[in-house]
C-alpha cells in the first residue's frame, strides 16, 4: 500500500494535507513542483494528490507538476476570504473544503495553519512517512544523485588545483600575482558548478584554525603548510538533488599533529564504511569510529570528533537517516555521507567526506575524488 | 516595549519561542546567525534571545549570531533523549526546561513540536509578530536593500545588453555565433551578480508565449520581436537582504498588442506608485492599478492582471506588506514592489517593477533602471 494511504488508514483519516514553498523537500517529493511561496499538497485516501496554487501559477504548476492542479479560486478561498479575514483560517476553510473531517498532516505543517483546521477538523499530525519514504531511494533517484557527485568532484579537482598551483610568498598563497583567497577558490567553484547546471552556496573554504570550527565558511588569503577543508554540497538546478563531498588538503607539509590527524581521519572513514549495510544501525557505524577515536587517543565531546559520523542526502542535504549515536538501522537505497572529521582549536580541523549508497551487503561508494592531504 | 514582550504580556506568555533553520527570514531577523538545519531560539519576557545550537555550531554561532548562545548538551538534551526517544517530545521539553509554563510561539512553528509543547506547557501561537516588525526596515535596513538593488541594475544591464547587441539570423537571437539562449543570459546575470557578493536563482528569462506565465523561467533560443522578461531577486550573500526587478524587452518591434500592453503597464505603474504613502492601504493602491487596467479594456480575472500589485521585500524577498486586495495599511519604512503586469496565453506577457520604500508622503524608488520595450 501507498505509505500514506497505510499512515492515513492507520488513524482513520480522509487525507494527508501538507502546506510548505521554497525549498521543502518534501513538498519538492509530493508534487515535484516548486513555488517560493507556500502552497497546500492534499491526498485523499487511496486518490492521487492535488496541489492547490495561486492562478499565476496554474499554468506552469500543470505543465511541471505529477500532482492534479487547482487554484484557490476553483478551491473557493474568494468566497471563504470575504468572511474570514484571517489568512490561516480562510486556508484552513479552503483545505477542510477539500478534503474531510479528519486530516493527517505533515509534522512541519505551520503551527498556525494546524490550529485553524483543529477548529474544524480532527488532526492527526504525522509522524514523518514522507521523509522516511524520501530516504529510501529509487535507482533513478540514485542515478540522479550521482551525477551531482561527478559534477562536483570536477569541481573539487578545480579547487584544490588552484591551491596545488599557487605559488607561495610571504606566507600566503599566491595565484595570478594575487593572494589566492578562500573568496576566490569558492567563486571559482561555484562558477564552475553553474555552468554544470548546479547550484552550490556556503562552500566552505576554510583555513588553518578557522578548519577547527566545522562550518566556518572561511574568508581571507589561503596559507601554506596549514589545512584547507573544501567541503561543498551542490544542488542539480534541474532535479533538486543535491551532493555532498569533504576534502582536507595542504599546500606544502603541515605540522606533526595534522598529518596524525589527517590518517586518523582517512582510517576512521574506511571503519566507518566497512560498518555500513542494510540491517545495521547508523548508531553501530558512528560508534565504531568513535571507538577508533579514542583507540588512537582522540576524544568524541567537545573537542575531537564533534559531530555524527554521517546523514542522508537527497533533495535536502541533511535528511534521514542519522549515522550518529541516535541512528536506527540503514536500509538498503539509503543514500548517506561518510564524514569522520577531527576539531581542534588552535591547532586545526581535518574532515573527509564520501557518499554513496547502502546495499544488502555493503555501502557503495560514489565517491571517486583521491584522499591526499599534501598537494 | 519591545513588540515581542508586548505580545508575550498580552497572553501571560513567560517566553517566546521559533524554530526553524535554512531561509527562515523570521530566525535570521531574530538570531541573525543562519544554519542550515532548525535551531531554537527562545527568548524570555524582557530578556535578550538565546539560540540553542549543536556543539558544532557553537562557535561560529558565538562569533555571527546576536543573540545569547547555549548548546543542545548544555540545554540537556543529551540527558532527555536517555528517556525521550521522540525527538520532537525531546526537544519539546529542552525548550520547557529553558524558558517557562506558558509559551508564545512562532506561526510556523511545525505541528509535531506544538503537540509535543502542549504536553507539558499552555501554548500561545503567535499572529506574526516578527513578520510585522520585519515589514518596517530600519535606515541600516533600506541601505542594505539598496546596496543590492544597485547590483540588480548592473545584472539587468548586462542581460538586456546581451539581447540589445545580439545578432538575428533566421528568427533567432545570435550571441558569438551561437543562439542566445534563455539559459546563456541567465547564466551570464548570475555570474556577475557572484562576483558581486550575490546569489541569484531561478532568474526569469522568458520570451514570447511563455512570457504569458508570469513565473515560467524560460528556456531556449530568444527570438525578436517577441516580449522577453527579465526578472530577477538576488540575495546579498553576506547581509541576507533581496533586491526584485523587472523589464521587459523586445529585440526590434513586437506586434501591436505587446506595444499597446507595454504602455499600459508602465502608465499603471506610475498609478501605482502614485498612490503609495503611509496610511494609504496597500488595497487601495492595487485597485487603483485594477481600474486603470479596466479603463483601458484590460481585465483583472484568469488573464489580464493576474497577481497583486506588489509586496514587501527584505529578508524574504515575498514578505509584508501586501499590496494586493487583502492589503493592509501602509507604513513608512515598509519596502515593497510595484509590478503591475499583463498575461495574456497566445499573445504574451509585460511585467515591470520597481522597488522602493514608503515615506510619509510618498513612495520612494530605489529603481533607477531605464523602461523601453524596444532594445
Amino acid at each position: 500500500m501507498d505509505p500514506l494511504d497505510a499512515a492515513m488508514k492507520k488513524c482513520g483519516a480522509d487525507a494527508f494535507v501538507h502546506y510548505a514553498g521554497g525549498e521543502d523537500a518534501d513538498m519538492r517529493y509530493l508534487s515535484r513542483f516548486v513555488m517560493h511561496d507556500p502552497f497546500v499538497f492534499f491526498k485523499k485516501h487511496r486518490e492521487p494528490g492535488t496541489i492547490i496554487v495561486p492562478q499565476m501559477e496554474a499554468e506552469r504548476a500543470s505543465r511541471e507538476s505529477i500532482a492534479a492542479v487547482i487554484t484557490r479560486t476553483q478551491a473557493g478561498l474568494p468566497d471563504i476570504s470575504k468572511k474570514e479575514k484571517d489568512p490561516w483560517r480562510a486556508a484552513a476553510q479552503m483545505i477542510a473544503g477539500q478534503t474531510g473531517k479528519t486530516l493527517l498532516v505533515s509534522p512541519t505543517l505551520p503551527a498556525a495553519l494546524l490550529r485553524a483546521l483543529e477548529e474544524s477538523t480532527r488532526v492527526v499530525v504525522d509522524e514523518g512517512t514522507i521523509e522516511l519514504v524520501r530516504a529510501k531511494k529509487t535507482p533513478e533517484e540514485i542515478r540522479l544523485i550521482q551525477t551531482v557527485q561527478k559534477k562536483t568532484e570536477r569541481a573539487m579537482e578545480l579547487g584544490i588545483s588552484l591551491i596545488r598551483n599557487a605559488t607561495v610568498k610571504k606566507g600566503v598563497l599566491y595565484h595570478d600575482g594575487a593572494p589566492l583567497t578562500s573568496e576566490l577558490v569558492r567563486t571559482a567553484v561555484h562558477k564552475q558548478l553553474m555552468d554544470d547546471g548546479c547550484r552550490a552556496v556556503e562552500t566552505i573554504i576554510s583555513c588553518g584554525e578557522d578548519t577547527a570550527f566545522p562550518h566556518i565558511i572561511g574568508s581571507g588569503p589561503l596559507r601554506p603548510h596549514e589545512p584547507i577543508v573544501i567541503d561543498m554540497f551542490p544542488r542539480d538546478e534541474t532535479t533538486g538533488y543535491y551532493a555532498d563531498m569533504t576534502r582536507t588538503v595542504s599546500k606544502g607539509k603541515p605540522g606533526q599533529k595534522i598529518t596524525d590527524m589527517y590518517e586518523a581521519v582517512k582510517e576512521a572513514q574506511q571503519i566507518g564504511i566497512s560498518h555500513i549495510k542494510a540491517g545495521v544501525s547508523g548508531a553501530e557505524a558512528h560508534t565504531a569510529v568513535v571507538e577508533y577515536f579514542k583507540s588512537r587517543g582522540y576524544e568524541s565531546d567537545t573537542r575531537g570528533f564533534i559531530h555524527n559520523l554521517g546523514h542522508g542526502v537527497g533533495l535536502q542535504v541533511h535528511e534521514l537517516p542519522t549515522l550518529g549515536a541516535a541512528g536506527k538501522v540503514l536500509e538498503a537505497g539509503f543514500v548517506v555521507t561518510v564524514e569522520p572529521g577531527l576539531y581542534y582549536p588552535g591547532v586545526g580541523g581535518i574532515r573527509l567526506e564520501d557518499m554513496g549508497v547502502v546495499r544488502t551487503q555493503k555501502f557503495e561508494d560514489f565517491t571517486e575524488f583521491e584522499e591526499n592531504l599534501i598537494v
